[in-house]
């Protein structure tokens, strides 16, 4: 496998979730910058589209193929680079850290992105009450619900996905992001907030971080 | 491994495509059903609430053990009953699989489903025309994106995971199920459609249907 290219936005949660895992793993890639507001928006104009054809970052060029949709990169990367493991060993401790990762690329995330903020506020006549009344429920109540998840597996925190950050921790970090940008309390996810702090300052998180993309504003 | 209880609902599109993926494996399994509109909503009872924190269907329980998210619940099908494949051996070709799972599971259902429509329709004020449109737009716009992976890919339809149906169409035909029941038209997506032509007359998919359900209504 060569040095995969990410197509990637500095604050797309979906790329951002790429980022920390190409990280954790050690991939020397490249990233080109795709723009979601410039110009109309880089990611809608035909020559994006002819390498998404959903306009949505991120994408993943690798040996001549374009990868799509972030939950489809991270097992991805997880089965190109088994080291170091992005999810644990046994199928039902798999399938509980893909639940966290699912909550938030499937129930929060849609419906937070900005193409979905673009057609409420336009399409759907959303002023900016209604615009944050609807951030603050989905993003609230997928939160809320990973950490009832938590809570009953009995996690303290720390790393959700075992003794290292994971594919768990790749979704929590860019989500817990959005969370604050959009004014959504966090107090009553203590587990989360303690992963978030247990990640921050590693290396793989802090490099993958917005403000240290080559695109960042 | 004992048999499996599911939690559903029939018309649920993320429980359907768990049915489908254990009968394709012939995993011998309950089904629970849980009306999501009768008396309130039976997802938002206390009761429901202790198996699944999110108060959605599907829920798979297991050993003792609650598995949730239809993603996360399809994989660890996939792992636990390795025969039939539902995903190819490769990793690339497992990539592209995945990302139409997940341009369905993310980028569609989650605008599409009850609880996002009934929000919309409350807080959110919407119409019918204002539902229809939003409806049209990410429904429509999420196989327009699958239909054109599938033509640069060169496929030319029947069973997108391969030479038998797998996790693509456990996500493909409830889907289009949704995509009329909405009134988005399918004209524009033939291989999505040769790929259902193939599938519905299946066991696996005919006893999966919402109409085979126990709940069904």
């Amino acid at each position: 496998v060569n040095p995969p290219l990410l197509h990637s936005y500095f604050r797309s949660s979906a790329a951002w979730r790429v980022r920390i895992a190409l990280n954790l793993k050690g991939v020397a890639h490249a990233i080109r910058p795709v723009h979601l507001t410039r110009d109309g928006g880089e990611h809608l104009m035909d020559e994006y589209r002819a390498i998404n054809p959903q306009a949505r970052v991120p994408s993943l060029e690798v040996d001549g193929e374009i990868l799509t949709q972030s939950p489809a990169i991270l097992e991805w990367i997880e089965e190109t680079w088994p080291a170091p493991p992005l999810l644990p060993a046994a199928p039902l401790a798999r399938a509980h850290i893909r639940a966290i990762c699912a909550i938030i690329s499937c129930d929060i995330a849609p419906l937070q992105n900005s193409g979905t903020q673009k057609w409420l506020r336009g399409q759907g006549g959303f002023d900016d009450p209604k615009m944050q009344a609807w951030l603050t429920h989905w993003i609230g109540s997928g939160l809320a619900a990973i950490e009832a998840l938590l809570a009953r597996r009995g996690e303290t925190g720390r790393f959700i996905s075992g003794d290292a950050p994971g594919l768990a921790e790749c979704c929590v970090i860019p989500q817990l992001f959005g969370a604050r940008r959009f004014h959504v309390p966090l107090e009553d996810y203590p587990r989360l907030l303690a992963t978030e702090a247990a990640c921050t300052s590693l290396p793989a998180f802090m490099d993958a971080a917005p403000g240290a993309q080559p695109d960042a504003e």
